[in-house]
């Protein structure tokens, strides 16, 4: 009787993914914790670069006063300032402090920008398969939600996207490098975007935000993640350290307007609103006060790129079909069987668990996580290749 | 032409605190920051106990693995514990880490709270004068704000608050000690609120969450303030330790849903979703670490009694109308003239900065904050006696 009907609604929805949740519980406890292998979720087990615990330091022993106070509700002035000269030096477009705005990880980000543009029934696009949360950051603001397919690699399919860009489309919400596909979109592929989303603003009178979120944008295995803001004017990037500082628990994020946004005044100061109204304003002051000690360092990668390259190699060599991730830490298999969901099951049985592929829009795929021990990955092949017998995809 | 139409009103109707901020700036560039008296902020100067640096620095110093890791959506078990053992010893009501969600401040769980509870249309019922960001946070949600009046000393009226409460009410939401008042609900307001909302919530067959928004609790200069918990069932607490711990940029607060709720275990459910939903998932990690080290050690309350003392005396001493304020650390005395922001105006001539009672539902009156150097406060008190004489309040 006390919470809302939506709430209700999902509360009961949220079972399925609480009911997996307790069965790899449940077969921890008979089987052993070694002998459960959990891709299920990214939660990267490795700890930051040695330089972050170095700064935290640094900045508890130093003398100087009011370390946890307060800060204006953009954030700290020069950790925005340290960010912006950062994009400054990678794009060459001006960006200033005046285009930073810190936030409690992407996720908090992606509300506060929706929060600022969306009218309710406007629509924000996003591309199959996707990070499923959007469906509830779209909808905490009366947005709408329109699902775009891509092509078989997970690429953009440009008709598709043409024919689904209506003028009641306010944002197209990327995430590159992709969860769950490990797909890096090229600079020739946000060209095609941008020609597209230009053609469409100016045929509408409106201005189409590219939104981008980008917490993996430093977690890349061959070539680096080209620039959205070079590719597009109205663009957003949102991101957070949780993946390439191993900071996940730190909610240390931030919004990046480009100062080539048609609006981008209004919306940052539509966005500082929604950040102090929606309650949790920006990020904890500690972190904010490490960024620019770290300056560009990110986590070690080679043990990332080590494991997308064992579990790739065996994947495909036990028959199945995949793609080879650019980046994240993602695997985005297609299943052998149709029904996703009893594939999981089965895999299951055997102790692996993951993720059905529909609980990111992609049905007919599963979802591996390799942020681990590359010594837990290892020890689990013998049973991917169990389950591949199973289906009679090798003898 | 990008941001939602709402978020235009919102950008304009902020302009006159901006106004405010920048005169404030103006002043300090012409008569210096040691001349200009800045009253209107409630950021305290001071630092946290020495146990919070010295248990960070534990913190970090351990060869622990995992300090900055992902924790589960609710917030890490161990310090959620130590809050639901710390409120057990406190009511004998039996909370569990069940009962607790971390957040990203008071503010952030406020928004959760009523994202779980409202459908939209429902009304809050808030006690003027009030934090006018409860207009935010209720809008957020599609609530609708009802705005009760109080007595004279800005205690509850309770016939106002039986006329307010009709079947559509979902809410109570109060703060005690209060911003702006100061003032602290007594035991036996709690308990006549209790036998109203019960006699009204039978009435309706609903129940009426009382929501208390406490980050002041342990600020408080005479009595203690009674849990809430011990005087109505169906209670959720939130709070942050911005304000005991000196702590306001770390975002460090939490939910607490009495066990005694008739809906306890569905408002959790929900709550966890809007925290996830909303993006900004609960607290920062070494924070949440740090909860259970420091115990129930607050900040130093001695200095905030002594300027509340020097600031109360010498208000009354020359003419203005005030409640002596039993917590928080605000004044909040009546304008000698109706209009509060011509008065303000008057005062900021005196580069005396101070917020109109306007900005808090409470036209008439002015707000100051006392979270400063003592010092500071004993070299503004010959303006305030300045700008009494000039309202022919004394001679």
């Amino acid at each position: 009787m006390s919470v809302s009907d939506d709430m209700k609604v999902s509360i009961k929805g949220g079972s399925l993914i609480r009911k997996m949740f307790e069965e790899g519980n449940r077969r921890r406890k008979i089987y052993g914790d070694d002998k459960v292998f959990d891709f299920s979720i990214g939660n990267p087990i490795f700890e930051p670069p040695a330089i972050v615990e170095e700064s935290l330091l640094k900045l508890l022993q130093s003398d100087e006063k009011g370390t946890h106070r307060y800060m204006p509700n953009p954030g700290f002035p020069e950790t925005r300032r340290f960010i912006a000269d950062q994009l400054l030096k990678e794009t060459k477009i001006s960006f200033t402090e005046e285009s930073i705005i810190m936030t409690a990880g992407a996720g908090g980000a992606i509300n506060v920008i929706l929060k600022t543009l969306l009218n309710p029934g406007e629509e924000v696009i996003v591309f199959k398969p996707y990070f499923t949360e959007y469906d509830h950051y779209i909808k905490n603001f009366g947005g709408t939600i329109k699902k775009v397919p891509t092509t078989e690699a997970f690429r953009f399919d440009f008709d598709a996207l043409e024919t689904a860009l209506t003028s009641n489309v306010k944002v197209i919400l990327i995430n590159s490098p992709n969860n769950p596909t490990g797909v890096v979109y090229s600079a020739t592929e946000l060209d095609e975007l941008d020609r597209l989303l230009s053609k469409k603003s100016e045929e509408f009178g409106n201005t189409i935000t590219l939104l981008s979120d980008e917490p993996y944008k430093k977690i890349v295995f061959d070539d680096p993640a080209p620039s959205v803001f070079l590719h597009y004017p109205n663009t957003i990037v949102v991101t957070s350290h949780s993946k390439d500082l191993a900071l996940p628990g730190e909610r240390i994020g931030y919004i990046a307007i480009s100062p080539q946004h048609n609006d981008a005044e209004e919306v940052y100061s539509g966005a500082v609103i929604a950040l102090r109204i929606l309650g949790f304003v920006n990020a904890p002051a500690l972190m904010q006060r490490l960024i620019p000690l770290v300056g560009d360092q990110v986590m070690d990668l080679s043990i990332y790129r080590k494991n997308r390259d064992i579990l790739y190699e065996h994947l495909t060599r036990i028959g199945f079909s995949c793609n080879k991730p650019g980046g994240a830490f993602y695997l985005f298999p297609k299943c052998p069987i149709e029904d996703d969901k009893q594939f999981v099951e089965a895999a299951q049985e055997l102790n692996l668990l993951i993720v059905p592929g529909s609980a990111f829009g992609g049905p007919g795929y599963f979802r591996l996580c390799f942020c681990f021990e590359t010594e837990m990955i290892e020890r689990s092949l013998p049973l991917f290749t169990q389950l591949a017998q199973q289906y009679k995809m090798i003898n």
